[in-house]
């Protein structure tokens, strides 16, 4: 026991962990923990502190002033100093089913948790996660199902000129059934975001191994790629290196990646046991990734029966020419006159986008294009799109072909 | 324009992102900045910090006392305050080609560097990463080559009743020559560890696509299992959800993993274009991935060609029964009287389980049975095991077969 006891103590103190305070210093603290109400207490040792916080999506939120005039932020609130330094914090009610993320701050500096390695990246921050299970959160559990594969690959793109990393999930049946052919979902992610947003954010994996294991989705493919045309792929995973993070990314929303998405298409079914016709090929996004899909539709009519806008971002910026968004209602009168067999639009009633995406109902409405609307709470987050993937899913490929 | 940045805005505020700082408060930090002398040089804004130090694996290595006396540890420096609160650490000397990671530690508090997205989890800690490239250090860089693919997926195994999670690099050539049949390297984690550990601390990706690139080794799959038996995924890819890491891992080394890693193989085989037989398999691990690659491959003499062992722990522990422990001479009598192509043996000086290894060479020498060895400096990290990669990849499957 010695012996594996050294194995652990050495294993510990490779590289920098400073870990072996688990093993011969203070006790090891339990943050966040869930208590059997689905209340959540929090803990942090800081026997040096003045005042620790922490910052979540589950406080309620504040009104934060900005160049734009007020936003709504995460909460805030504080931790209370106990004995041994430990500071805590337990949530006045239960939380509803959620994956929820947090921070800490400790004397105005946003901390992550030490307690807790769940962490997940957005854009440039870090934030911890943690999941109250139940209802639709069970979703974005891992469970005992088949789980199907994701794999990280790259691409050529002739248009763009460069290698390009794409994730794909592929579901259980696809390497069960062999000879067995499937349906594609496109998903885009949203400003900021690339190829790995869907599959740790938007928990892609788990709701499509849940949902086809419940019988409520196809078996399908998912393909996640980057649509910041100038990028190779996510930050540390291309040729430039383990550069900083900043919002520059050219070439997002001026056309060049809606141009090069049949590349995308091609690729794919040259590569894997697709169905390769539009009845067999959906399209959905988040944000830009929304307006990304919006305006792939139209251009390639013939490429997708189902397109989901979530949240999305609707018109092109003042001054961006490419053809992409020429002709528009030319385009959706081509477009719905194939009568796509779905175009969903989902919305939060507090997201800023909510105006835009009205007046393009209205638009709609006017033409009597058909198309179905969801509606929910809260804004621009990622628990709204988490929710319009296991909406839109189940929806797809119901039809026979 | 305006529209522009009210959706970057919309993104950053989304979630708990306070990343808002970065565009309408106080200016972003460089950190770590690596300058053109490959000095590097550390910042963290703390207005209210009393004490802001760092400690990394560039640093001068420090003892620190343990219950089993005195170890190594990551040396700590002084960060340095200057205007505006930011705090300043720049390294004395250049440093060497390498990926190095570190922490910051404030008023006596381990924190990430939050001006750094890059991280690595090294079983509970989490800690920041940058490279410094040149040499060796190039081929843990993602570079301007043939990428191959990376897949997470799940084989399910009889023996030990369960699902099982493991990673699987396929080589670019692999997608490309969709008739060509392909060697395969499994490649094995230490205590601690898991299906995760070399494709993230490790650098198998970039490793492989490198050595491959640059005709240096011969393009194979490298299989990444998880070697604790008890365990059906890394933390927070299995059905017992975002629990808290700890050293508790039960049926690491007692044999279940190296009796059913046959099915391992079997799965491998079936799903991939292998050359399945011995001449174009390896098997190699670090520490207690050494220890199963030892046990394993003497178990199934007929399984594996090439055997690698990084910094491997040798011997089971006393009490530990298993039939695969049983008749070590005999079994490594009849391994080695099978000549296998290339039996490796690496480790550090300082490494804690050096003498171990030089016990067990010896026992090989007085026996007459081949093998290579390889020592270089430091101890049981993963600089070394990175290393060992670089080494033990270019040696395998070049005999014709």
């Amino acid at each position: 026991m010695k012996k594996l006891l050294i194995l652990c103590c050495a294993v510990l103190l490779s590289g920098v962990a400073m870990a072996q305070q688990a093993l011969w210093g203070a006790s090891p603290l339990v943050s966040p923990e869930i208590n059997t109400d689905n209340t959540v207490t929090f803990r942090y040792r800081a026997p040096k502190a003045v005042k620790v916080q922490i910052t979540g999506d589950f406080l309620p939120t504040q009104k934060v002033s900005t160049p734009f005039g007020e936003m709504d932020a995460p909460g805030v609130a504080d931790l209370i100093e106990g004995k041994d330094g430990v500071w805590e914090f337990k949530t006045e009610k239960p939380l509803s089913p959620e994956l929820y993320s947090y921070s800490l701050i400790v004397d105005g500096l946003r901390v992550n948790d030490p307690s807790n390695i769940y962490q997940l990246r957005d854009v440039a921050s870090i934030t911890n996660i943690f999941i109250i299970g139940g209802q639709r959160a069970d979703l974005y559990k891992v469970n005992k199902v088949p789980h199907g594969a994701i794999t990280r690959r790259w691409y050529h793109s002739p248009s763009l000129d460069m290698d390009r990393r794409v994730t794909i999930y592929t579901p259980a049946a696809y390497d069960k059934n062999t000879k067995e052919r499937f349906p594609v979902l496109y998903l885009l992610h949203g400003m900021g975001g690339d190829e790995e947003a869907w599959a740790t954010l938007g928990r892609t994996v788990q709701i499509m191994d849940n949902l086809i294991a419940q019988g409520k989705a196809k078996p399908m493919l998912v393909v996640m790629t980057n649509g910041n045309a100038a990028q190779e792929a996510a930050p540390g995973e291309s040729s430039i290196g383990l550069q900083a993070v900043n919002m520059q990314m050219p070439r997002t929303m001026e056309g060049s990646f809606e141009t090069h998405f049949p590349e995308v298409v091609k690729f794919v079914d040259a590569n894997y046991r697709t169905i390769a016709n539009k009845q067999n090929r959906a399209i959905a996004g988040l944000s830009m990734g929304g307006f990304h899909s919006m305006h792939i539709s139209k251009q390639y009519p013939d490429m997708f029966n189902y397109v989901g806008l979530f949240s999305a971002a609707i018109m092109p910026q003042q001054g961006v020419t490419s053809p992409i968004y020429q002709d528009l209602e030319q385009k959706l009168a081509t477009q719905f006159a194939k009568k796509p067999a779905l175009y969903w639009i989902a919305i939060g009633k507090t997201d800023f986008l909510f105006q835009a995406n009205v007046d393009y109902r209205k638009m709609l409405d006017e033409k009597g294009y058909k198309y179905e609307y969801y509606e929910n709470e809260d804004g621009h987050i990622w628990k709204n799109w988490r929710i319009y993937l296991t909406e839109f899913a189940p929806m797809l490929f119901q039809t026979k072909k």
